[in-house]
């Protein structure tokens, strides 16, 4: 193939986003949105092009509270018809499946009776055995399918290659690269969407990535997975999600020169929607999200410090990650 | 030469560090800092194994009141050595001074009579004629030199290639890539960094990168120009800088590998000086930034819209500027 001159002007046909706002971002105001901003997410995803909009999680009745969390915690199929009717549109409708968490062989309906067109299933490696489970229940039932192995950048090689491996077996119709911690610089990235791709070559299943701001290069690192050649990618509304949060799918909706996307709904929304939120929720690339990045941590301590007298003493922070290494 | 395994946990010994806070973070208050401020960029810069710490302009009098701008507009030598004494450190000071903005003739001192070890020229391409006397003018003076050619993303090739050209046959030491409107993708910036190198090799000067966050990719393109080979890298503490800010520190010292460097007192800067300038100051990579970097301008407008009470709607603003193109 002849190299472009400027690639960066150029566009591939096969590229798909999934915003994942709601589902990411319910993890910072356990999944209670009004039905307002969740319309306002699917109608935006709608008007910008979007292919992909991920609803929330089908978590399970057993170890969750109805009344403890919001309905994008379980996702059952009357919450999201209440948003979207039948959706006659074009954008598919996700929801993610945790290993472990969820009772997925009731919860998740036959494709016929459900309005989602895709089940994600996240996993860490060592539930691999019971997300492959997930995996073949959810095709079975008629779904395309997803599986996010998440905190890769905690993962051995040898892991990965296995997990890999094991995942070419199965049904699935993309293998998502997860940073859950932020914690991968661009090299990391190509290195891990180049192995992903070999390993999926033969088998004709596509490489995503979901990135975390905390270095603030979700964005970028987004950017180095579709370079390297992933066509799917995770991104959220002002970049909302745990922590330092996702790729903003303003950024990357800016980049993308596939004229299927639109950039100005989505900047009607984050002014009516998400901009409010930053009033009560607290999410971006805060200091000590860089320090749990850096040090390639879950950000839970760094949640836990903000909500502290001690929010901005990044050097005592700091000082208890590294006296217990 | 053998391909690391890892090349992101190794380090390149020639890769130094210019911490430009007081400077680029000086046009979004006048260049009105406190002296304690100024004190703690340079002792953090000391106790971090920082290279150079960028303390003002040199800007001339005649264009610009003494009495509407700060010290670090001027960045006369009284006022520096106010802060540093005889700087008896190995980091070493630099100032910049924009074409056409500046006595440069009478404003910067023979290098003897200085404690500044570096001038940085700002020029545009246009301006390039004038940035060559100034380069000349503090090389024979005895300084170190660089040459930042600002807006680089709006420039067109045959006229990088003519400023390089010319460059190639001054004095200046180092020539940096300057993203000023924070529009540059990594590919984008792979592409000048090598150009750069490409023009120098010969000459043995070093190329450097001064990256802007409007669409969060200020850190994100420093590791990209470093990775191309770029060995002298900007950045300001907690990005401080006008508009979107800069490359933030914090973030440069904790990806940088090299055990000169320590991230622990840039923490205790951080908040300590820099967090209390948020309620007074506004800067990141804040919607209307990221427009004005997806459309490659200037973000004076950007800065205006901001003041306003139109300031969240960011769909007004983007047609503000899309309907004039």
């Amino acid at each position: 193939m002849k190299e472009k001159l400027a690639p960066w002007i150029t566009f591939r046909s096969d590229i798909k986003v999934l915003d994942c706002t709601v589902r990411d971002g319910g993890l910072i105001n356990d999944h209670f949105f009004d039905d307002s901003f969740v319309k306002g997410v699917y109608q935006t995803c709608i008007d910008a092009g979007i292919d992909y909009m991920e609803v929330g999680y089908k978590g399970s009745k057993g170890l969750f509270s109805r009344d403890a969390f919001g309905d994008w915690k379980f996702s059952d199929e009357d919450d999201i018809r209440r948003i979207v009717g039948d959706n006659d549109s074009p954008l598919k409708l996700s929801a993610m499946a945790d290993a472990e968490k969820t009772d997925y062989k009731v919860d998740i309906l036959p494709k016929d009776d459900s309005v989602l067109d895709v089940i994600r299933v996240a996993t860490y490696a060592h539930q691999l055995p019971t997300a492959v489970d997930m995996i073949k229940d959810a095709h079975d039932k008629g779904y395309e399918t997803a599986c996010n192995i998440m905190a890769i950048s905690t993962v051995s090689e040898a892991e990965i290659d296995q997990c890999l491996e094991t995942l070419t077996e199965t049904p699935v119709d993309t293998v998502v690269v997860v940073d859950s911690y932020g914690a991968l610089y661009h090299e990391q990235i190509r290195y891990l969407v180049e192995k992903y791709q070999n390993a999926m070559k033969d088998v004709g299943k596509e490489v995503g990535i979901h990135a975390h701001n905390n270095q603030q290069l979700a964005f970028a690192n987004t950017i180095e997975a579709l370079v390297t050649g992933a066509n799917r990618l995770d991104s959220t509304m002002m970049g909302l999600g745990r922590g330092a949060g996702n790729c903003p799918t303003e950024l990357l909706i800016g980049f993308l020169r596939n004229p299927k996307f639109h950039i100005r709904p989505i900047y009607d929304f984050l002014a009516e929607h998400v901009n409010p939120l930053q009033d009560t929720l607290d999410w971006g690339a805060l200091v000590p999200y860089n320090i749990t990045g850096q040090l390639n941590e879950h950000p839970r301590t760094a949640i836990a410090v903000l909500k502290t007298d001690d929010r901005d003493d990044y050097a005592k922070y700091y000082d208890s990650l590294v006296a217990e290494v």
